[in-house]
Formats: structure tokens, sequence, C-alpha cells
């Protein structure tokens, strides 16, 4: 008689993107020919770049021929990829091995999965306001209790504040935590975190011997010279810090589908010499994924040469002046805003001190504006609204002429 | 202080296959300039089908223009692809809703990944030998014992042997199980399971309400029309059965990633009702991963119209093909060989008993062969080699001829 994980009955709530889509649809569902506005997910819009485009298309031409051909790829990725990933941050200044670097799918995968590695005792701790895919992953593998709806919080979980007072950034836990997850540029608020507040972070795990989960998806959004775009920029994180990266939002590959996780040799825990981490992750890989598409890795590589990069880094810019209309906007018409400078998304004070949902709702009835409710992120994002730069300029400044025009009544 | 997961050190040996390339690997590497004849992993060789491939280019043109792009598509799929399956399985009379259909990056994925919807309790059963995917999955999740190197077994699974007297499929297992992994056509012997012996599980797990996670990636290389394609041709598979396919092997997408399961609503268990474990499937796959590729899934449902799926038969003819002429020379050297005729993959007795790894060696070592040692599936698989038909034409042919020219001496 098979029996179900009852962790999953666990869980809050639906995972919260679908539950926005269920909203959006049954509003539109309801006000046939109203156009809905979309600032929710932070789902990409713009085509991808040439270069890329040429390089998946050359990739399915060498399907097509007996000699040029292949099958399975390594469950790490291709070399070639691996090779240009480690290069990039070789410009940073950081040196990764080709056998620290596992190709993946995506960031949400590899975000999910890692937590596999390690044992079910290991005491999380997530910013709170944070991407659910950390909380939701480990409610599933059994390392909490059930959610209480009065906190909003799971206990077994160590939830980081981020708030106004501390810049979003989080202080450093009071309780013992084994494994730390961590986002920078932030989604949701936008805020980057500074060298100065990483190496609080990375000597703080090395001496308990924690790991740090660091995810750095928008790390191509970061224009400002002095922040660091990889946690391996701060010394010795790469003794105690896991890196997951992405192509979805630096190269539209929201839909295509491609990221990576940096995995370093020289991580340790206290019953984990060196190399060991590095095998478990290449173990799980190798055992329950087969590698990410061969046709979608010579995209990815394409996206990481001179003129991709110089494609990608035009439609960044793009986001990024949807961000400062965003803001702009929402600034005018007296909402506090945060992030946007170096990151995609815009946090946003609700007025008054209104609800996350109720003015998610408001936004969707009055102004016709899809966003992402903060509160949907943990509870210290209650009272908080996450706008997404990844709009069609016109579509986004639509939303914001809308906004403007409903919200002032 | 992290701890990792103690339970991948319970696994007995590395993955199979880079145990085998690990020795292909060290031999080329001392023997330069070797050719070596490669019979062993199920990786493809033939080309894409033309229509397959346009359809991949012509994703990718679309993704290049602001008014085609789309970035994040169904967690599930896109419909237009859950269609096409849909519509295939209904030409074997089998009626299956799109909701019910799971579109992801291949089987191996989804074989491995469907056990977390279960409870640790659940006891596995699994054909002995066995794709490894099921067994290791299984062992990192912490439902087993530590490899037995004595028994070749784990404690806490049940093995149901296929031996040449049960013409490679199990008997009903006698004790209590929760989970039935069930393969066919059968990777490693090659056997396909008749109509009859699928009836007796899925009557046997309908009264015990177990769930049979049935593998059918191979199911394109059936050619004998009585056979079942589907467990859902079994009156009730919809009430205890869980199915998983590919194009891996049907499109030749080993390395180009596309699969599907399928949860019917109507799947039950004691602690589960209708659309449960559909629901839990959902919530698993929309929370660690974020769909398959959007331009491979151009490209899986090009391979399932009436032209791709012409151009298909071609290729699985073409790999069936080699499985004669596999068996032909096998047999002729004396050699007693099983399954080829509806499954790409040739199960062949070891001469005069030697054990598996042995005979492999000395195919790598006296013939340059590689192949898939039995043992590597299972202790039942001792004695046995699995010899693949996915090679090209030439170089099954050569490594006949070398087969031939170094066993007889």
């Amino acid at each position: 008689m098979a029996t179900i994980n009852i962790n999953y009955d666990k869980l809050g709530a639906g995972y919260l993107f679908p539950e926005i889509a269920r909203r959006a649809k049954a509003f539109a569902e309801k006000h046939p020919g109203v156009e809905l506005h979309r600032l929710g997910i932070g789902d990409t819009t713009q085509p991808l770049a040439p270069s890329v485009v040429r390089a998946l298309q050359d990739a399915a031409e060498r399907l097509s021929k007996g000699d040029t051909y292949t099958g399975y790829g390594d469950y790490e990725g291709e070399k070639f990829l691996r090779e240009a990933i480690r290069d990039a941050y070789r410009e940073r200044k950081v040196e990764i091995e080709l056998d620290e670097i596992f190709v993946s799918d995506g960031a949400k995968s590899d975000s999910g999965n890692i937590q596999t590695i390690f044992g079910p005792e290991n005491i999380i701790a997530v910013q709170d306001p944070a991407y659910p895919v950390y909380v939701d992953t480990n409610v599933m593998a059994g390392r909490t209790e059930s959610f209480n709806t009065v906190t909003g919080q799971y206990a077994g979980i160590v939830y980081m504040p981020c708030h106004e007072h501390n810049d979003f950034f989080p202080e450093l836990p009071s309780e013992k935590v084994d494994l730390i997850y961590l986002c920078s540029p932030n989604n949701p608020t936008g805020a980057v975190a500074t060298k100065q507040q990483l190496t609080q972070f990375v000597e703080y795990a090395r001496q308990l011997k924690a790991v740090i989960i660091f995810d750095a998806a928008y790390s191509a959004f970061i224009s400002d010279a002095r922040l660091p775009r990889s946690i391996y920029e701060i010394p010795g994180a790469d003794e105690c810090a896991i890196e997951v990266n992405s192509f979805s939002k630096s190269a539209g590959f929201t839909g295509v589908r491609l990221g990576w996780s940096v995995v370093p040799k020289s991580l340790i825990t206290e019953d984990a010499p060196a190399s060991k981490l590095n095998a478990l992750w290449y173990r799980r890989q190798s055992t329950f994924f087969n590698g990410a598409s061969n046709i979608v890795q010579y995209g990815g590589a394409a996206a990481l040469s001179p003129k991709g990069r110089r494609e990608c880094q035009a439609i960044v810019d793009y986001y990024m002046q949807n961000a400062r209309i965003i803001r702009d906007g929402l600034t005018s018409l007296g909402l506090a805003c945060f992030g946007g400078d170096n990151a995609p998304y815009i946090w946003a004070k609700t007025p008054n001190g209104v609800r996350s949902w109720d003015f998610f709702d408001k936004l969707l009835r009055e102004a016709h504006v899809v966003t992402t409710p903060g509160s949907g992120f943990g509870p210290a994002g209650e009272g908080f609204i996450r706008f997404s730069a990844f709009g069609r300029r016109e579509s986004t400044e639509r939303a914001m002429a809308s906004i403007r025009a409903h919200l002032k009544t």
C-alpha cells in the first residue's frame, strides 16, 4: 500500500506564481476585453540576442547530420560552456575549476535540488522575504513543521528579516543554522549585498561550518563595479559557499532553460572533507539528471561570447530602463521604493500599511496591473509589493500610466 | 554546522555508466590508435529527423522576434505538445487528459524524481536486473540500508528476479511492496511484457493499493501489435500506475532532452483520493522545475507529427536492423541471446558462466568493444552482458566482426 509524502501537506499555500496566474486569469475571464499589464512574475519579454539564435540554429543543423550528431553529453555540461563560464568568473578575479561547474536546466532546479545532498537534520536559514523555492523545497523534504497561518512561518526554519532599517540585508542569525540561503541581487527586494555584508556571512559560515547557498541569478543586472557579482569574490567563500546562477534573466532564457551551479572542491563541512560535497553533487546530478539540452548549451556559450555579451547587455539595459520608469512612476505617487538600481525588481511599500494581497487585488482590479504581493515571499514582505522590470517598454509605460490614473483617485 | 545526506554513502558503486566510461577511457589512453566500438551505453547515433530540425530552427527564429518571443511556459509543458502526446495515446485506445500529462527534460529525471511524492516508509520493488536509476534514487532518498557487497543487493528493496525461466518478466512479489518499478520494453534485458503479464501486476497493485511506475521509454521499438506500448492499455491501470516516457530513443533526443510522465487523476492509494497524486506531482514539478526547454518542445511536437513519425520510424527501423546484426552475430558464436526483437537491447549470456565484468573487460581488451555488464543492473544480471543497438551501422558491423575474430580464438 503506497503512501504519500505527507510533508507536501505542510505547505502553506500553492506555489506563489500559479496563485497569481490564477487570480489574473479569473479577473481576465470576468472582464473580457480589459487589457492586463503584467509586472508580476519576472518573465522576460525581449527576444533572444542574434548570436544566440544563430548558435541555436547551427546546433540544430549539426544534429541533422550523421558526422556532427551527438547524443548524451557530460552530465555536468559541455566543456566549451563550462570553459566560457569559468572565463566569465575569471574576469571578476575568481578562479573556478571546470569540474566545479555543473550546468543545469536552470537556477530554480539547482536551488531546489541542492538541499538533497544535505541531511534531514540541517536547520535552514532564509532571508525573509525570499524566493519561495528555498523554503518550499525544504518543507517538501521534511525539514520543517506545518505552515503556521498566524506567523506566516514554518517552525524549523530560521527567518532572517530584511527590513528597511537593515537595508534589506539580514543580520547574522542568533540561533544555530546549517544551510543559509542568500540571494543577491535580491529577489524580491532588489537589494544588492555589499562585499562587507557578504564577508560577515562568509566568516560566520566558516566559523560554524555552515554552508551558504548563494543565488546570483540576477548578477548581470549589477552595474555598480564595487558590488560583488559572485560570492567567490569574498575571500574564503570557496570553503563555505555553493553558488547558483542562470541564463534566464541575463540572456532571456526563461523558456529556453539553462543555468549552472558551482560546488567548489574546497567546500567543507564538519563531516565532509574537501571534494566530498562536490562529489555528492556530481552523484546527484548524474543519477537524477541527464544534462541540459545540447542545443541550449550552444546558445548559452554564444551568450557568453564577446558579441553575445554585448547583445545581452543591451537587453539588460533595456530592462533597467524599465526599472527606472517603474521606480520614478511609483515614487512620484508618493510610494516608498527600494531596489531597481542594480536589480530588475522594485520593492514598493504599500500606501497606509495596506496588506500585500489587498494591494495586489486593488492594482489588478482598478489599474489592471498584475504585480507580486510581498507577503508571498515571507512574512517580512507583508506591506510590500514587487514590480518586475521584465515587461515590454510600452506595456510598462501603459501600466504606470494606469497606476497613476487610478491610484490618484 | 552543515551535515551531508549520509544515504549517499550507502551507494554500492558509482553510477554504472560513468564507471563504464572510466574503464573505456583508461583503455583508450593506454592504447592510443586503437579504435573502440561502442555498444555499451544506449546512446543514439543517428541524426535528428528533418522535420524535427526544422521545428527546432523555427522555434529559435520565433524567439528572435519581439512579437513571437515567449518566456516561461506552463510547468507541465506546452499545450500543443501535450495534445500531441494525448493523441498518440488515443491511437492505442488510451484516453489521457491534458492535465494528466507532465512534460519534462527526460525519463531519467522523472523516474528519479517520482519517488519524492511518496513517503519514506514505502517499500519499493524492482525488476532484477533493472535500470540503476530506480534503485539509486531510492537509496539516496533513504529507503534502504547500505549496499551488501555479498548479495549485490540493498536491504529494504524487494528484488524481483528476471531469469531465462520466467522469460525475464518477474513473478508477483511474495512480500509487501508499495511502489513497483516495471520497464517494458525492458532495459537491459530487451524483454517486452505481454498484456497478460501486465494485467497480473495491475490486478495485484489495485488489490494492495500499490503504485506501479511504468517506464515505457523504449515503447517505440515495439513492432508486434499484440504487445502493449502503454500500461494504460490494461484495464484498471489508470487507478494504480504512473507512466514515464521519452523522446530520447524514439526521436534521437538523448542530448536534446525531452520526456513526459502521466499521473492519472484516477490514481489512488490508501491515503490519497483521486486527483491527489496528480496534484502532488504538479506541486513537485512546479516547485523544483521550470518546464522543459520551449525550443525542444517544438522539436518534440514535430517528432509526433505524421511526417515526423514516419521519419522517426525510419530511424527506429535502422536501429532494429542493428539489433538483428548483433543478435545474429552473437548467436552464430554460440552465445544465448535474448531481446532485440521489439527492443533495442540484446541480452547475451556470457560463455561458460564467466562473470559480467570479466566478460566486459575481455570484450574491451580483446575485441575493443564497449558493452554493459549485466551485473551492473542488479545481481540477477550476473553472467549476462548488454549490447546496445544504437550504434552506427558500420561501427556495429565492425564491432561484430571484431568479436567474431577474437572470441573464436
